[in-house]
């Protein structure tokens, strides 16, 4: 079988657990990634091409995006115009909808495919939520995040005037309602009350109750696990109180990059144009043989 | 907008529940029922055309079949050689992969679609379980069902000879494993041990620990609550212990009624071909704008 050539693009946290989950993959060949700088490159990176662009990976089926979230639109853009597939976490939920119309049209011309906002939430959380709005269409579900890290809240932080390092932990108050309890370490001569005031003011935080401490060490407090506690009490047809439920527990970057990757599979399988998470077939993030899929899972 | 126009096949209790739906979905008209008689009309299909042939119901474009599990095949293959898309809740897990096999090549024959299996399980949990494996490819998934009332196993029980009514209840057992309590009233001269030996030696039973009991009265023992506890712990790439969780309390025909009205209108949205839920994207079983939908969900 030919397998999928995959590029990771930014090798954060993201992109290192990316590494981990299509190692696991057999489907996949890893044909490379693309970092801004291709000093330090770290020695897991040694097997592979490193270069600061796509061109010199040769041939790329998909490049799966793991840059900071503001930086997927223009990234994803370039690709899909040399008619590469692109899937990415994108994960500012109210331009979610904007994101997918701008790729779809980049998409489309050039004969290839978008999967955005393929992480968790949104990406996986979202397909649970459209299940128990299908299985119970009047009702309100709620979605519970936390106690745990918020990769794109921490990398939102990280990019404030002021900031060495960051950590930003997500509370669930219940109902959907949550703190967000934010640690930074100040770089010499930064107030906290400045990078407080920017931190409250940006879209990732602007809605919920927010607190920024400075703290000596974030290494210290960081801990990358994660949950979610998703509920949906609603009606089927006309009976009342149908009750449904979701958790998990989960170390983040592991999932939001397992997800990636079976997305980066999925790309491969959709006609041109752009997509979230809930318009693809969910069986298209497997790998194996569909038939065998069917009769394991259905 | 044009509605879809649905037909509802078949009048036991998932025909009751599919009627219930279909009158809470502003998108949909319904066309008229099947049934195998037309004495005996419920009060509550006054308004509708009842025909033992689909034929008198005019233009049908989805046909919801409620008919027991064992004569899905032959409505469906019927219906779709005459052009009407059907959907189904066909149950028997061994035998699904065949079913879509043998209905694909009449949908495609036909220009039309079939999406088997979509009640909850089969159906929504399916969806559930190919989420909890893409999200950690490594790992058990086990659904433990219950305690409540199966459709599927008791309609199976109430067609063997000597049964004049019958209620089997799943009771989990943990790890997936089930212990399956029959109650039957059995008709003059009948005799237990015989009712007791055909229902073990079905393939819906014949894989779990079945007890069966002759009661005076089903009806004073009926209640149709139901519920799931789905548990995966695996692994995202490398990163092991990740947790998943999925649990739900629901009306059982109510679930499934809700399913099947939301599988009729994804039917209208796939190309042709023959279907299980895990392989349409779940944004097809909502009403509603699309983009309105995305902006909500994801």
């Amino acid at each position: 079988m030919t397998k999928i050539k995959a590029a990771i693009v930014g090798y954060g946290n993201i992109g290192h657990y990316v590494l981990d989950a299509l190692k696991e993959s057999s489907d996949f060949e890893i044909v490379g990634i693309v970092r801004r700088s291709i000093s330090n490159i770290p020695s897991e990176l040694m097997p592979y091409k490193v270069s600061t662009k796509i061109d010199d990976l040769g041939e790329v089926d998909v490049a799966i995006l793991c840059t900071p979230t503001r930086e997927i639109e223009k990234y994803a853009t370039e690709y899909l115009s040399k008619g590469i597939n692109t899937v990415d976490s994108y994960d500012i939920h109210s331009s979610i909808a904007d994101l997918r119309r701008n790729l779809d049209t980049v998409a489309k011309a050039n004969g290839c495919v978008s999967i955005i906002s393929a992480g968790w939430d949104p990406g996986s959380d979202s397909i649970v939520r459209t299940i128990m709005q299908a299985a119970a269409p009047k009702g309100i579900t709620y979605t519970n995040f936390g106690p745990g890290m918020s990769m794109g809240h921490t990398v939102c932080v990280k990019s404030k005037a002021g900031v060495k390092n960051a950590l930003s932990m997500t509370i669930p108050l219940g109902t959907g309602i949550h703190r967000r309890m934010v640690y930074v370490e100040l770089e010499d001569g930064a107030r906290l009350e400045d990078v407080a005031a920017a931190v409250k003011a940006d879209p990732y935080f602007a809605s919920d109750e927010t607190h920024v401490m400075a703290v000596a060490s974030v290494d210290e407090v960081k801990d990358m696990g994660h949950g979610v506690h998703m509920v949906r009490k609603g009606v089927s047809g006309v009976t009342q109180n149908q009750r449904f439920e979701f958790n998990m527990s989960i170390n983040n970057p592991a999932l939001t990059a397992q997800i990636l990757v079976g997305t980066a599979r999925a790309a491969m399988r959709q006609r041109p144009g752009a997509y979230t998470m809930i318009e693809i077939p969910v069986i298209d993030l497997l790998e194996g043989d569909r038939e065998e899929l069917i009769k394991h899972l259905v």
